[in-house]
């Protein structure tokens, strides 16, 4: 089965803790907005199916598999995760990593909302002195409540190599993002805090190594980070 | 199968949304943390779980069924979706439901920043000057888009009765709060949207009209609104 993503096609975002389980589970896909126009996709096919879909999305991303349309990141990793071989088979272990999903997922809207704390449709530069504030907040308070937890549940682990099973879960290449996403957004917070957290980093590295990741992120496929993106670097943002 | 409920015994906020299906569903259900610590539960049940669980959950709510222990509140309700009737059959309907689920939840995390725009650990009153021009925000733009979605998804339904199915499911319960718990924050706002929003308005009044839920709204359990809360009325956030 060819899937299709569709997604913004200038920032990793939301979208790309799908690509990191398409790629890991070596799935035959499309990044649609991302071909051209010409060849019947782009921006333009995105919007199209975002209207017509029968199960309307909210927003993007959403994933078209055959016939289904299916929307929420974190839903259409819980989709995924079985097809790909990146959750586990019994039904408790499923929703234990659909569960770590949903945190991974949370802390990424917090992560948004440093810089953007008073709306999504004003620009940075318009809502700056609150960033402030609310950057100071998930620096201090937030970022370590986060890892320590994800630390934590990894202690739990035997081995602690994988959150959740013996083998890597969408969860995991889910962790493997957000921290480098808040290496790129706040680098001096996050080499403060690393050293309190050495399972998650190590899981960090442990997934930047395998191959198919490996060979994902040194392609085109992996979008840089960029300012217009889920996680930004404002350095005035971090003391 | 008894189930165990874990939240904040004094607000409605997330556990809500799980109280919701439990009462419909017909459950039998202990909220545990209302009880008293003489009888073994209470607050202190609630912080012990949630330190020795072997699933850690990040946050209340989390549900104890069996010797299964389920986190976040999205996640809870997509196991207990089929288990008390409140989910489709098949996987498409159980992944659209969820859908919309975790769109309202989007919706829920966007109200409670309005009074918290700048740290969850920090008072109202530390933030009141963001917190006016978030609500401004999410009143203007936020709030008539989530209305609009679901209005758009129901209008798609032949009948428009529910949002996903021929019967109620977790995510009718969970639209039916967003809508009570956003005309007890901004009552203004909601009197000037809804007219543009019928059948959201009418899915309310069918949710709350069924036998059980109306019992329940009705009885002790049902915890009234307040200003601990995930929603919250401050009537200086509503112009």
């Amino acid at each position: 089965m060819q899937y299709e993503l569709y997604y913004w096609p200038e920032i990793q975002g939301r979208g790309e803790f799908v690509r990191l389980a398409l790629e890991e589970g070596g799935a035959d896909y499309v990044d649609v907005a991302r071909r051209s126009e010409r060849s019947g996709m782009g921006m333009a096919a995105m919007f199209r199916l975002m209207e017509s879909a029968a199960h309307l999305p909210f927003a993007p991303p959403f994933l078209r598999a055959g016939g289904q349309v299916i929307g929420q990141t974190a839903n259409i990793l819980l989709f995924l995760g079985p097809r790909l071989g990146l959750a586990p088979e019994d039904e408790a272990g499923r929703l234990w990593v659909h569960q770590l999903q949903l945190t991974v997922a949370d802390c990424v809207a917090e992560a948004h909302d440093t810089h953007h704390p008073i709306g999504s449709g004003l620009y940075y530069e318009e809502q700056k002195e609150e960033a402030h504030r609310r950057a100071a907040d998930f620096t201090a308070a937030r970022i370590p409540k986060f890892l320590d937890y994800f630390e934590a549940v990894l202690r739990r682990r035997p081995g602690g190599e994988w959150l959740a099973a013996d083998m890597p879960t969408y969860a995991d290449l889910s962790l493997f993002q957000l921290v480098e996403g808040l290496r790129y957004a706040f680098p001096k917070t996050m080499a403060r805090l690393e050293p309190a957290c050495p399972l998650v980093v190590a899981l960090h590295g442990r997934v930047a190594a395998r191959k198919r990741i490996k060979a994902y992120l040194k392609s085109k496929r992996r979008l840089p980070f960029n300012n217009d993106d889920v996680f930004r670097h404002y350095p005035e943002l971090e003391q």
